[in-house]
């Protein structure tokens, strides 16, 4: 599960790093049907588009079998390790559809934006790293990402509380342009499986899905346990309080559900 | 210019065809620059966003000389003539921005749907031909289409009056979901220069444009000579009433300009 000396350069370069198929499809299915479960409940955590449809499930790793697995996949639990230099809890875990058609945007961001002046997180000793459990095409709303705007530390920001059901912090025009035009503008696209890890600076968004076809992606946000949070602001399954280090589980750990749910049918 | 066996047969089962780079950089060039000139004009026929940002620049062939050149190029009007099976008149002629952060949504939706209903267009024995002004990539609203949706005839579709500054018979989700399921759904992207063709039934839509990176494409909707349109409705810049045959320039027409704008320099 190591990075590679060439992968740590240009995740320091670049500020992500983008794996597409790093989990199979039997990994993928499994993810996926979980999805559809916890979106069918009603519960604090899970938030719905102003159309209804799903947007995102807060802390599914607390309350889904899957989850809860792929919370401490060594997959993701491991090079977010190695990156960060040393044991890592959960800051945040979310599961976002981008639901075809009412798939609304995510505006431009940087996510330690938000952990620092929200939660009082300390440094950027923190990172996302992602699993999509669909295919993500340039059709159904990917991921946009500026390269190497994590080399900017903290930029100003403003509180969106307009766009979306999800307040952010964004950044102004004139930032993210400038950025773009150093850095490009890049959408990873892959198969369903695909893992993406980026900086918790890297500023990124995601525009409406107008296609027919859903795209949703678990997000985990790994905090340095070092750099826990200092203010405990915000509900405690949108910025958790459970500081633990996370023990990475084996690596066939999802590959055993799905058998074992292969077998019960 | 001819198409392949290959290609015609390809046409015929997605209903469009692709060819990045078809024109070269100093092509895509001289169009740019013609495609900034037109926005900055103040005419009936230039539209905007609702944020002020250029939308559309109708007819823009009849008062900009690279477009009155890239109207006749041979690039364009030999394989339609191909394909259409004889001469071909400039139904309709757009420079489409998505401007960047500001560009919206056109929705789902058959260019032939809207001229058999607005301009009583016989048969759909006409059809779209375009040429990125910039590369066109997943992040900046790339053109979404449904391959071989052109096989359903019309489809029944509503008239939006309300999304955009732009009036358009849009298809419901359910029709667009069978169909998608049916041909998937895919976002060509290339080079400024690439050239795309498609059916003037193919369902396509494209998303709006969050991106820094504002893109341009021009589409010129050719129809057979004899397919001209019966109703005398829409503006004649917009559904236009010159139905004389095209005759096509030389293959150096833009080339030749952009030579000539160097040497004026």
């Amino acid at each position: 599960m190591k990075l590679s000396q060439a992968e740590l350069e240009r995740f320091d370069r670049d500020g992500y790093l983008f794996f597409p198929g790093r989990f199979t499809p039997q990994e993928a299915g499994v993810l996926h049907r979980a999805a559809e479960e916890v979106y069918a409940m009603h519960r604090d955590e899970v938030w719905r588009e102003k159309s209804g449809a799903p947007r995102t499930a807060f802390a599914a790793h607390l309350y889904n079998e899957a989850f809860r697995r792929l919370g401490a996949h060594p997959r993701l639990i491991e090079p977010v390790m190695q990156l960060l230099g040393g044991p890592v809890y959960m800051h945040q875990y979310k599961v976002n559809a981008k639901a075809a058609f009412d798939g609304e945007v995510w505006q431009w961001h940087q996510d330690y934006g938000t952990w620092a002046r929200d939660d009082e997180m300390p440094e950027p000793r923190a990172m996302n790293i992602s699993v999509f459990l669909d295919e993500v095409t340039a059709a159904n709303g990917p991921l946009l990402l500026i390269p190497g705007s994590h080399k900017q530390g903290v930029v100003a920001a403003g509180h969106d509380l307009e766009t979306t059901s999800y307040p952010l912090w964004t950044l102004d025009r004139e930032t993210v342009t400038r950025l773009a035009e150093e850095g490009g503008c890049v959408a990873p696209t892959g198969p369903a499986g695909s893992m993406l890890m980026f900086s918790s600076l890297l500023v990124h968004a995601s525009p409406p899905n107008i296609s027919p076809f859903g795209r949703t992606i678990v997000y985990l946000s790994l905090n340095h346990v070092d750099n826990y949070i200092r203010k405990l602001q915000r509900k405690e399954w949108i910025a958790h309080r459970d500081f633990t280090p996370i023990d990475p589980l084996s690596d066939d750990c999802l590959a055993e559900l799905a058998e074992m749910a292969k077998s019960a049918a």
